[in-house]
Order: C-alpha cells, then structure tokens, then sequence
C-alpha cells in the first residue's frame, strides 16, 4: 500500500498514454491493472511464448515486468517534465515460474530528485495459488523529459 | 576470450539443442552466434518492438539477452545430467540503447559444482560504431536435469 | 517476525558460540541482540571509528551488519553439520547514516538446500526518532562445516 | 589502467587529504596505495581481526575495500565542489579469503554528473601467489559538497 504523495495529479493517465510506447511490454502481452502514487501492478496470461528450455517462465520475462512495474511506480511520483530510466536492477529467482497467471508488483521504497529506490515481487498463480518467484530492487534515474512535460 | 575446459565435449551442440526450448528468445528474435567453452555472444536486430516509451531498447530486452548468454555461458561448463538456472542476475544500464544491432556477451568468471559466478556486457551498434550500454553480473544456480543428461 | 521452523533446536546457543570467532564484528562493536529462527537483529552504538570523510556513518560499516545479520539469519535454519557463506550481497544506501545508534536486521526470505535467500534493513537512532537508511539483499550459500556439527 | 581525464589536476592531493577522514579505513588498517584519474588501488596485511568464525575474510572487510576503492576512483574524476557517495553495491564472493595480504581495485567504467558506474575486484596474496576473491560492481551519487570546494 502506497503512502507516497503524488505531485503531478495526473499521474495515472500520464502513465496510462506512457503505456503505447512501450512496444516491448505489448510484445510479451503484459497488461498495469493497478496504478498509486508510489506502486504499480500489472499481470498476465502465462502461455508457451514466455518459456525457457526447462518449461518455466523466462528469466528474461520476470526481469522485464518487474523493470516495468518498478519503473512506473517510480515514474508515478515524478512532477511534469521529469522521467525515470533503470540505473540498476538486481533479481533474486527465488522458485522456478510454473503457473498460470504471473503477477509484478514494483514500490518506490524512497522517492528522490536525482535517483528513485524502489523493490518488487513477482507471483505465478497456479489451480488459484499465488506464490512469490522473485525479489528485486532497482534504482531509477531521474531524467529531463520533453514528453513527460 | 574463454580460458575454461568443458565437462561435456557436446557443449556446442547440447546448447543449439536446448535453444529450441527457448521460446521468449524466439519471441524477441533474438540469435546465439558464438558458443565457446565459458563464453557465448548473441544479438539481434533492433526493432520498434523491442523499445520502451523514450525510443530507447526496453530494460527488459538487455536484461533478457544478458540472462540468456550469461545462462548459456554457465551452461556450456556443466556436465551431462546438470543444468542451470538464474539466482541473482544485477544490471547496470550505462547508456540509453539507440542504434541498429544490439550485441550481448556471457562469460563465466569463476566455474563450481553448486553455482557459477557470471558476468555479461551489451553492446550497441549505430551506423557501424560499437558501444557499451550495460554491464551485469549474474549468479547461475546449478541443477540436476533430465533433459540434460 | 520469522515464520521458519528450525532444523536445529539449539540454534540460538549455536550461533552464540559462533559469535567468539566473528573478529571483525568485534573490532566494530557490533552486537547480535536478538536471535530467531529466519531473523537476527544486531546494533551498536555510533562512534567516531565508524564513519568516513564526511560525518557519516561509513559504507562499509552498514554493508558489514548486513552481512552479519542475514548470514545468521540463514545459519540458524540450518541443519547439524552445514554452515553459510555470502555468495552475493546488494546494499542499497537511502539516507546518509547520522546518529546515536545503528541497528541491522537479517531475515530469511526463501531457505534452501544450496542457497539461502535473505534481505536486510539497516536503521539509524538520533534523538530516539528510527530511520531505515538502507536496504540489502543476499544470497547464501550453503556449505558442509566441521565447526557446525 | 585509466583512461580518463580528471576533472580537478589535484586530485591525487585531495584524494590523500580526504583519508583522514576515513575513519573505519584506519581502524582497518586499510592503505590506498596508487591514485589514477579514474582508478584507486589499495591493501593490507591480513590479520586476525579481519576475519569470521571460519578462519576466512569476513565479507564485510571485502565490501568496504571495494566500497572504499570504488568510491575514490569515482571522486577522481569530480570536478571541484563535488562528492560521491554509494548509492549501490553488489558484491559477488567467489572464493573464501585465506592469505597473507589483501588488495582491492576500483575502476571507473562510466563516469557521469549525477551517477559514476564502477566495477571492484579483490585479490588475495598467499606465499606469493595473487588469486581473485571478490568481485564487484558500484552505483555512486554525485551529490554537492562543501568540504571538496
């Protein structure tokens, strides 16, 4: 749960239009269902695209959507005219991904004017259980950005 | 270049086998083009569908190409009957990615029987200049593995 | 607040004797205060010795209780005869450490047969108000050890 | 070997004039050996007081070498008025430290005005024999500082 102020009130349709660009997140088929000032969820279907050779889900695939959550809840507290990129991400694969759904939650842990600190958790469903893959944190960088103006 | 011994002669041809399997690099389009003992170099051709919102390569994508040839790297050490998987993967994002070809190179740093430590860089080429964009370390965990018997 | 069942009952006593060859944990001050099963809590009181160029509390001091306390955390769910070792640590400094006191708390994230996942919290005192100035992530490995059997 | 510029000529200067501040490094007993615009070296003779409960390195005097390195490769290539400070570190263990003498490296691999990138290793001497124990990579924040004016 989010106790972060936002200071652009517009934060989540700015980051609802944000989401057209994000070419590679339509790739894989990853959808933001829940967006608050400081966290942000998304999930999706897991299907055979998203697998490695062992037939769990890709490292790459929980790496991405954690990026992506991680990097819009930081993005959520910014003011108009500034951005975030990933300066750092670091992913701890805590269990093999083997599930129907898999769920990212990002959390900005302490917001800032040069660097976001942030965490996330990964979660595959399966026959209804969740159940926590991946652990992570990452330090967003914050930009100048003409299209965030 | 790599200065280790593989356990398993096969290396080569057991790694083009298991890419098979690899069904979120095919999404990507991404290509392993270099497997040597220890070390394994891929890339790709960048396209609208692998950026994010500013234009620039999805973290997602880098992080994806490091793990697979940072995976592989780890993998073309292991003995038949052992596989490997990601524990920790860390990604430091050096420059924004913008250019024609995205390059990745896995290596291992030091080989063992119960993890392998890794390291991996991207690279980005734009009107034929080369560049660093990421640096990143990784911990493979090793497996017992039927399939890789 | 640990949720783990030990594998050794005599945990607490066990990593008490340990604590006599922690030599550089005593060269710090550092002290372990609590001890459960999945999470050991330690603090010191800040003194000069502790700090580098600037006032603040140093680096490597808060990345040394860190290491300290989730390296327990891990150890006290382990069986007769197996010890711990850091494979990998990540710090993430939030806040520059200025204060009375400093206190670490290692938990166990994820337990395992080879490797151990674990997080920290590192907090610093002044004028009784508690700051979380940085958050870790480790993991461990396991080991065969004659000293722990 | 460095291929940067320095910013500031005396950094060499300033660099020796900033270690009396560092307290932790004394009680250590830590020494920075060779400064190059973008590169710090440093050791020590192992003894008793560095090590854990198995006779080894502790992992936390491995951190704040590289901490320590790092961090004054990165404050080389600082312009007057500006500092450092770690903002991550992640610290691979490759191997358990045992030997007479430990030195740490820092390099800078990217400098910047609001994040340097760096990347540590460590090595222990044991009868004359030099082998890598640790490696490790660095996020460090440019912040404004009064005392490097």
């Amino acid at each position: 749960m989010s106790t972060f102020q936002a200071k652009d009130q517009n934060f989540e349709s700015k980051i609802r239009e944000r989401l057209s660009g994000q070419h590679f997140m339509h790739l894989m088929g990853f959808d933001i269902t829940t967006i608050l000032a400081g966290e942000v969820t998304g999930e999706m279907k897991l299907e055979q695209k998203h697998l490695q050779q062992y037939g769990f889900v890709h490292g790459g695939v929980t790496a991405t959507i954690l990026d992506i959550t991680m990097g819009f809840a930081a993005y959520s507290l910014m003011p108009l005219g500034k951005g975030v990129v990933t300066a750092n991400i670091s992913v701890d694969y805590l269990h093999p991904g083997d599930g129907d759904r898999i769920i990212a939650v990002g959390s900005v842990e302490k917001p800032g004017g040069k660097m976001v600190f942030t965490s996330g958790k990964v979660y595959i469903e399966k026959n209804g259980v969740r159940k926590l893959i991946a652990s992570a944190r990452a330090v967003m960088a914050v930009i100048e950005s003409k299209i965030d103006s």
